[in-house]
């Protein structure tokens, strides 16, 4: 469509929905259009030109029937925390915010059931599930910001993800609202079912492109009765890969087990972190279970395990002051890392298991090559690493979209996958190709193509 | 097609596959294709016009392009121990046999990861991860004679389905052969990734429509190191599902929670079994985790909190020995029921929890209307239920099917699902328009169109 008549479409689309729903409900001022051009990706920023908050399952009906008769492009919004710009509205158009949408409509215990509005900000579920002794076990790192519409949007992982599988894994079933303006109901509210294909599943990690997610039913579980953590210290990477495996063939099934590679410590090392100064890799590990002895025995077996493959320093956490502690290497490091260098790009692969310690070392040489530092932490249990190529100058920026090509290349290279939890969005479209082949993404079309005939809901992302 | 001209697009098939794969790859044989024309449901049987035993993928492209150009119809066909016809050739044509292709094609512990052919027995793949200190937890009823590629085709689940999933849960990636001829591969061997949408888990229960599943990539996990399991006894299955409740609430994850109701258990009752004689309900659980004392422990904890719900007896299993007598009241029961009445109709439908006790008690006053005994039993843990109706001679089957479409309608009523595990297939085909609705179905029919859109694969199964 021209400018000038997207410009003639989103006027009329403005007092319409202004009409509707008052005038609290949208916005035109330049500084709410430039806090919704963003997410914190890497991605170009790009205006919308209309924000519009929906309060409720009829407004998003209202605003898509509106747009798809309107032809103005829809990007829908969360918390906008995503890494690879889903929330970007790239070709303008309306911005689509469910923020307002923060209701947890049901928290059952009978059911061990969910309902929630797809703006609740994750942190909200997972206390309130907690007050209730449940669990809602997914925690992203943002998940005091980010929203559970996102999560689905993402199929959004963490570091409890290890044990407990990612956001799709508790999803049981949605509302979604086409982008025609109709209302879809799928999956069921029961823990089991298979009637009919998947639909869920289909709309979980399609990043807003199918269909506007207006309500979520979560399964959740028994709260665990005890937590126990500890932190492991190794002179290497290769010490460390070879501990988790180790960890694994025990026949435990640790709640997290997160690795820090050496740059990441050094980031993070200091007062309250207190590292032996030798530390080249580090994992942070839970279990959880019924009874604490029980607990504390297992990390002393896993200690013990770890010995042999060159453990210099073990941790027990004794309480949740401990607990915490430990955890502050893990949750300092994203920001520790600008200490070293003001400027980074941080990446998102997942590779099987065996392949990490392979996978950090050609991170390392790929590094060098293009003579940056990196710096590698995440989620060993799942193989899923988070590689931040750390930098000085914008300057440098080339040389950085070098190394994260290089990066997807040493991924798939290695079995994996260019994206373990942030998703393509825009800024990993143009290596989607190389991973899932022109079938599949002939197929991805097709599927677009049922759900959004006219390419105005999330338009070119994941793929063109 | 007319008939005619099938039986000559038959001819043409059986010889082109005899003549590329051996004459023992096809039969013709009466016996071999009245095996073919039945499950393990109530299903009409009927007759394909020809069987081929697919030996690879290659086979397998073959026969589908084939069948595809002289447009036969074509249904998929493992163990054949489905409960909803899924396998039975309602239309004819070829039923390919997936049952050669019976190959463990990798079992990595390094990477917790499983590659296998469709053919491979559920059982066969549990036993050998187990071997190599590994736990494949799907495990339906039939698992020493189904096969991977049908549990993923109805999304198979089972008693330990309730602390871990179902088949699905496992499933990171698949090659599927389209009707086209042409291999698609979706999913990854990372344990996390999402590049692209989940064509994955739209394979997974999508009951061999959509394509036909040539290899398996399955996720294992380290093999628990001890299990614990108890029976409780209650006087009545009121009782019994409020101590469902009470146990979860106590913050444990049972990885299995069976329940059997008065019925199943006067079935079972006598000798082995020994329960107290005013057993009304009981209930099997297992604990998993690394210490057995800790578990043991959590057993005793949880027959207390049952005390407070009218618990007659509780039995916990001290070593192996008493597990299998424990288990044999549950194992027995669906060939117990047949000393009570001659014939049966099992049915399969999941409520919410809270539901459980409601859904039982409607299932009876639905058998005393119909003048049918009933009995209830399956997986309390998610509100997946069995329900039997029990009879004596053919010419009830009409009071039986009328007390099937009730059961449908209290699955719907109680918020559940016609269907937890057993799939949709050919035998509830009529009652899904009832629970997904118009629009989801136009949905249904337009995705099987795009994967096979002369609807040759599986026709008039899921949906019309």
């Amino acid at each position: 469509m021209s400018s000038t008549r997207l410009t003639g479409a989103l006027a009329k689309l403005a007092a319409k929905l202004a009409a509707d729903f008052g005038s609290d409900s949208v916005s035109l001022c330049p500084d709410t259009l430039r806090a919704f051009a963003a997410d914190e990706s890497h991605g170009l920023p790009s205006l919308p030109g209309l924000v519009f908050w929906a309060s409720s399952t009829a407004h998003i009906e209202r605003a898509l029937s509106l747009c798809s008769a309107l032809e103005i492009p829809v990007t829908p919004s969360g918390a906008r925390t995503g890494k690879s710009g889903g929330a970007i509205p790239t070709h303008g158009g309306l911005a689509l915010s469910l923020e307002r949408m923060n209701r947890i409509l049901d928290l059952s215990p009978g059911d061990m059931v969910a309902v929630c509005e797809p703006g609740v900000i994750t942190a909200d579920l997972i206390r309130a599930a907690q007050s209730r002794s449940l669990f809602y076990p997914p925690d992203p790192a943002s998940l005091e910001e980010c929203t559970l519409g996102g999560n689905v949007a993402e199929n959004a992982g963490g570091p409890r993800a290890f044990k407990y599988g990612v956001t799709g894994d508790y999803v049981l079933g949605l509302e979604v609202v086409l982008m025609s303006g109709e209302r879809l109901r799928t999956g069921h509210r029961s823990i089991k079912g298979v009637a009919g294909y998947d639909l869920t599943s289909l709309f979980v990690g399609s990043e807003g492109t199918l269909g506007v997610v207006s309500e979520i039913t979560l399964k959740l579980l028994p709260l665990p009765r005890e937590v126990a953590t500890a932190l492991f210290a190794f002179p290497s990477v290769a010490h460390a890969a070879r501990a988790v495996s180790a960890i694994l063939d025990s026949g435990f099934l640790p709640r997290t087990l997160e690795l820090l590679d050496d740059t990441a410590i050094r980031a993070v090392n200091g007062p309250g972190v207190d590292l032996p100064p030798n530390t080249g890799a580090a994992l942070i590990l839970e279990l959880d279970g019924d009874e604490r002895q029980s607990l504390q025995n297992g990390l002393t077996r896993l200690a013990r395990t770890c010995e042999l493959h060159g453990l210099c320093e073990s941790r027990i956490a004794t309480d949740e002051g401990d607990r915490q502690r430990l955890w502050q290497a893990r949750q300092r490091v994203a920001r520790a890392l600008k200490e070293l260098k003001p400027l980074k790009f941080s990446e998102d692969i997942a590779v099987p298991r065996s392949r990490i310690e392979q996978a950090i070392e050609r991170v390392k040489a790929l590094g060098a090559q293009c003579d940056l530092l990196t710096a590698t932490y995440g989620h060993a249990g799942d193989g899923n690493l988070h590689v931040n190529f750390l930098y000085d100058r914008e300057e440098q920026i080339p040389r950085v979209e070098r190394a994260v090509e290089g990066l997807m290349d040493i991924a798939l290279e290695l079995c994996g996958t260019i994206t373990g939890e942030h998703g393509v969005g825009v800024t990993k479209k143009r290596f989607l190709p190389k991973e899932i082949g022109d079938q599949s993404l002939h197929l991805h079309r097709q599927l677009k193509k049922i759900f959004d005939p006219k390419g105005l809901l999330n338009p070119a992302k994941i793929f063109e």
